[in-house]
Order: C-alpha cells, then sequence, then structure tokens
C-alpha cells in the first residue's frame, strides 16, 4: 500500500499537463479540489482558455475517515476499466478517459463540470428530455454486451476475473443487503419511523425475499454492472447525460443496475409530495417522474431486445421464447433490487437528499415511511407485476 | 505450451519415487499407463511390497486426439486444487494428493485401485451399501462449504478467481446444453431414435427451460463444483467411496453437481430394465436405485440444511425461512440438471456403458426413449415436482 498521495498543486498541475494532452504548451495551469465523494480525492485542473480535466485518485483509505477504513486501491484500475469498457458501447455516455496511472493510483479524465448532478436536478424538479433515453441506453449497451448473450465464453470468463472486487462489493452486501434489515450501529433512522424499523426487522417474509435478492448479488454474474448508479453517479444537462463513478463494477445482477436508476426516480417521486410548492407544480413533476420510470425502462428493455435477437452469439439462448423470459426476470429483479436501494436509502448509513432536504421532519417521516412500505411492497411481489405500465399503476395506488 | 510429457518408463518412476514419499529407500519399482480416459495420461506405479501410487499428467492437448484440439493445461492446477479444497472436508472420499508439480503438468496421488468404477459396479448390479451416504456427504461439505453461506466475502471471491475454468466449462456448455438439442455434427445418435431427436430439436418450450440452465450454469457462481460428477468419476467398494477427476471444477449452480449424479444413477435404472436377467432381477435393482437417488438427496439436503444452520456466516442468510426455500430451488435446480445429462448422454457425443452395452439396437432404442422422455419431463417439471419422494414416484410413473 504505497501512499501516492500529490505532494502539492505543482505536482497535480505536472500530473495533468503530463498526461491529458489537452493542455497547449506553456499553457498556465491552476488546480482546485472539488471532491465532494467521500471516497476519493478529485482535482480540477483548468487553463486560462476554459479547457480542464479531471483528476481522480484513490488512496489506500477513505478520503473522509482516513486511514482508519482501508480500502483497495485497486477500485481505481477497476473504475478506469470499467470507464473503458462502457465507452465502448456508449462513448457520448461516460467522460472520456485520457489515461490510467496505476502507480499514482489515478485517472486523468474529461471534465463534465457543464453537467449537473441529477440528484440536484431532480431535486430541483427539471425536466430532462434526454434522461430516460440516455440510461436506458447506457443500461442495455453495458449489460448486454458484458453478458454471457454477447461476450465469447472464454473472454466473458477473463472479465469475470478481472473485475473481481470484494472490497467494493462487501460495502453494498452490508449496506444494502444487511443493516436496514435489523438494529445495525451503522444504520440511521428518523427518530419518528422507529416503530417501523422495529416492525422491520421482525418481518420474517421481507427478510426472505431480501435474502434471495441479497444472494443473487453475491453470486449471479450476468453482466459487467456500474454497480453504483444511483442519481449522484449520473450528471445531466438539457443536451447530454455523463454516466460516472463505476468503482463498484463487478459482474452481478443486471437488475441490480437497472433497480438502481428506478429506486433514486422513485425515491425522488416520493420525496417531492412533502417539498415545497403547490400541489399541482408537485404533481406534474410526479408525473414527469413516472413517466422518466416508463421511458428508461422501454428503452432499456426495447433496446436490449433487440441486442438480444441481433446479437445473442449462443443460439442455444437466441430464442424467441427465451428473450421474452429473460426480460421478464430481469424486470422482476429490478423491481426488488429498486425496493432494497428505497429501504436502504430510509434506514441506512447513507441517505439521500431528496429525502433529506425535506426540513420538517414529520413531513420528512410521511415521505420515509411511504418509500418503506413501497419499497417492501415492491421487493414482495417483484414476480407479480409483470409490466412497468403495472408497476408504475402499483406506485400511484399506493 | 511446454510438452512436459515423461520421456520414459524411467522417469516416471523416478518423478514418483521423488515425490509421493511411500516408497523405501531402493525399492524396486515397475509403472504401468493406465488411462482409460480420453484427455490425459495417468500412469500408475508400483513397488514389489504392493505399494503404489499414481500419477495424472495433463499435456496441451487431448490425449485420444493429438495436438489437433489444446486444451489448456491449467485443468491439472485446477484438480490439483480441487481435490484440496474437498479433501479440507470430506479427506475420506477423495484420494490424497502427494505432490502437484506445475512444471510437469502432473499430480501424484493415492492409487484407488481396491476401489471399482461406479458405472461398472451398477452395470453388473452391484449394492454399495455406503454408496448414497457418501455421495450425499460430499456433494454437501463440498458445496456449502465453498459458497457465500459460509465463506467470507473476499475469500468466495479470490476462490472464484482461481478457479475460472473457460476449457473445460466450455466442453460442458456445448455437450450438455447445446448439441443435443440441435443436428449438431458432434451428436452421437442411435439412428432407430432419429425421429425423437428430430422432435427434440423442434421442442421449443423445452428449449426455453434448457437456455435457462445454461444460463445458469454460465452465471450461477454458487459453490465450488466438481463439475464432472458422473459414475464414472465415482469409484467404490463394500468401504468406501472415491470422487475423482474434478478438472472441470469451477464455481457454478449446486445443482449441477447434485443432477449429475442422480442423472447417472436414473441413466442405470432406464438402462437396466433392458439389461439380462430376470423381471424379479433388474425390479429389485431399480428399487435399489431409486432408494439410493432418496438416500443420495436425503443425506446431501439433510446434512445441508445443518451446515446452513450452524454454520452460516451472514446473519441475513441464516433465517429458517431461507433454509427452507433455498433447499427447495437446489431441488428444482438438481431434477433439471439431471435431465440435461440424461438427455445429452442419450444424443450427443458422449454415451454412457449402462446405454451402451445394451446389445440389441431395439431393445437399446427402447431403454434410450424412456431416458428422453423421462429427461424432457424432469427438465419441464423441475419447479412443480417438489419432493425426492414425489420426484421417485414421478420417475416410477413415467
Amino acid at each position: 500500500m504505497t501512499d501516492c498521495k500529490f505532494a502539492n498543486d505543482a505536482e497535480v498541475i505536472a500530473f495533468a499537463r503530463d498526461h491529458s494532452g489537452v493542455f497547449p504548451a506553456g499553457a498556465h495551469l491552476g488546480v482546485e479540489e472539488i471532491g465532494d465523494g467521500n471516497i476519493n480525492f478529485v482535482y480540477r485542473v483548468f487553463s486560462d482558455d476554459g479547457t480542464s480535466v479531471i483528476i481522480k485518485q484513490a488512496l489506500h483509505y477513505i478520503r473522509i475517515i482516513g486511514e482508519g477504513w482501508p480500502l483497495s486501491q485497486d477500485r481505481i484500475r477497476i473504475e478506469a476499466e470499467a470507464l473503458q469498457q462502457e465507452a465502448a458501447y456508449c462513448p457520448d455516455l461516460v467522460p472520456r478517459v485520457y489515461h490510467f496511472d496505476a502507480a499514482r493510483s489515478a485517472i486523468v479524465m474529461e471534465d463534465i463540470g457543464a453537467y449537473e448532478n441529477l440528484r440536484h436536478a431532480l431535486i430541483a424538479r427539471a425536466r430532462l428530455p434526454l434522461l430516460a433515453e440516455h440510461l436506458g441506453r447506457f443500461a442495455a449497451d453495458t449489460l448486454f454486451h458484458t453478458s454471457d448473450l454477447y461476450l465469447d465464453a472464454h473472454r466473458k470468463k477473463e472479465l469475470v476475473g478481472r473485475f473481481i472486487n470484494p472490497d467494493l462489493c462487501k460495502i453494498t452486501e452490508d449496506l444494502f443487503f444487511l443493516d436496514p434489515y435489523c438494529d445495525h450501529e451503522r444504520n440511521n433512522i428518523n427518530p419518528l419511523l422507529w416503530d417501523e424499523a422495529e416492525a422491520l426487522w421482525q418481518d420474517e417474509p421481507l427478510k426472505l425475499e431480501v435474502a434471495r435478492l441479497k444472494y443473487r448479488f453475491l453470486t449471479c454474474a450476468e453482466a459487467l454492472l456500474h454497480g453504483d448508479l444511483h442519481s449522484g453517479s449520473v450528471f445531466a444537462c438539457a443536451e447530454g447525460t455523463k454516466v460516472i463513478d463505476p468503482e463498484f463494477a463487478y459482474f452481478g445482477p443486471i437488475g441490480f443496475d437497472v433497480g438502481s436508476v428506478l429506486g433514486n426516480l422513485l425515491l425522488n417521486y416520493a420525496g417531492q409530495a412533502q417539498l415545497p410548492g403547490t400541489e399541482a407544480e408537485r404533481g406534474a413533476y410526479q408525473d414527469w417522474l413516472l413517466e422518466t420510470v416508463a421511458g428508461f425502462w422501454n428503452t432499456f428493455a426495447g433496446r436490449f431486445a433487440e441486442l438480444m435477437e441481433a446479437k445473442t452469439q449462443d443460439p442455444s439462448l437466441n430464442l424467441a421464447l427465451y428473450r421474452e423470459a429473460y426480460l421478464a426476470d430481469i424486470l422482476a429483479d429490478t423491481i426488488g433490487y429498486a425496493g432494497t436501494e428505497m429501504i436502504r436509502r430510509t434506514l441506512g448509513l447513507a441517505h439521500v437528499a431528496d429525502l433529506e432536504s425535506i426540513e420538517d421532519p414529520q413531513r420528512r417521516a410521511q415521505a420515509e415511511s411511504r418509500v418503506l412500505s413501497l419499497g417492501r411492497a415492491m421487493i414482495m411481489q417483484r414476480g407479480e407485476i409483470g409490466s412497468i405500465d403495472a408497476l408504475i399503476a402499483f406506485v400511484r395506488g399506493h
């Protein structure tokens, strides 16, 4: 575990100059640390003419905690390689990687500062016309092309080996699937929600279904996931979308990525009911969110089905009946994993601004309670809902 | 790809003397090549006093075909490491490894010549009183202790990486799940069965279920499988059982190993009806086979449930409801994979002596036809059968 941290601004600037290829020789460069994440160091290096790059560096511990919480630096190699995999199929939807430096544990990449963090955009009720199509295409293209449907049997297994990611997977295994279902010290629970949390910890049928979903997360190496596809990993503007931060990438169940997107849209949906504004404003934005859920799924499923039909390499998996059954299974997983995302963002360690920005604790508890109840119902009924329209009716009626 | 083949008997003897530790200094040793498998070279080295060892060597091609069919020598490392994994929990049920030599691609191991190949024993209607208990315990102990139920999250993923085994997995992916379901040149079909084969190739509902089972074989990294647990990989005598040849080992669905045992017992069951002897002799032995099926499953499931309750490390997976649901899922997989083993041994490349030793082609076709029909029904109804007793009634009634 080498400490390869940049000693000063001059080192960061020199590194960016040497490895990005975007700055004219002799340009005067500045640097700022912009890390608003918790885990890594992130720098922006810029020149007078507005050109800029991002440097993301992973040390052998978690940034906001320090050496007390060690974390493998291999995560930055995984992030760099995952970005390259994603760029092979969706070059417009990920930041460009200029350089990965193993010795420095650092990636030099495109600055996407013109895009806004999707979570903040949703809280501000922005309507992003391209979002559903872009995220649906991102999920379909990255997941299909890293699955056994498309990859050669040897290549798939080689990639599975390259993306074994135990440290980051363990975070998800614990924070998604363990902590919220017991009285864990890492949990962060609104005191007004305590009774509901205690009831949930006794809910054996729910815990059975969560065990099944956790086991699939542990064992089901379907495709190379982004692994952390919540609203904070998406940057968007009217013209485009960028998906960042795939350091949790590993081969897992496709529905986990798709469900993360869906769960985050529904977290915002539940939060909107308690955020400022008129009822008409809230309702109209909630309608837009549900249209976005449908548009996202329909783009994903339509594109995935097309890819299956056109590009599935293995004739024993290229059957019309199997394509239908496959997408039905993915929808069930998606609804289930969306439910686990919703519950863990309410009871677990890491909350979301969509709910935390509701200032009145009583109103926040109302939104959280709805999230909990909807998340539970989605987990329990994930195999029966059957279509995205049925899911939307289910959400509206809940 | 080095050719590390032993040049002559003297080299084999010297290797055995140096690496086994079982021969007294100065003992006079002899050697014979005993490879009755198709893929590797196998030697027996013995001294005058009856002491002996086996040397198994994997070259970079398939023994009976030659350099025209290359195969990774990594398979012998995988076999050696899988034998060591198995020995950690079932030392009495596997041959002891004295030495693994990477440079020679060779394992020096215990000679189990006193045990008989299970397939031959079953054809000869031997009743092996310990077989069901031993195979059930082998499956439960090796599979539980390499699953996410028992292993630490980091250790499991490290082992998944060590046992990535693309060459040998590809053989199964093709021979089990592709060839028998289409008119493939590798198939080996009794001309009297041709109409049934052609009907099967058009059977879309069956092909859907086989696609699901294949996809689970490709993606479902539940536990370290033996991977080739047919009757020819088991050696038995009245006193004990040895499971050999885990070169197909990889992390896959537990039901594949359990179903391989079950499918092979049922292949023999179907063959018995057409083998010589009185009706009473056949019937009595078929009864013993079905008792063995039940004893095997009940030992496996009972032991696995005990291990789950006592040793599951992850509290979110250690729930009474989950244990039940888990074993129900394994039973469904087991029945399905047993069905695929039965079909591929009838239509595919590699047949079994349980059926091939029926000399009359018409009678052989009758047995094969029953295997095909039963295999298909098991695949189609694997989720509904529900218990081992129901499976046995299903087999009897079919």
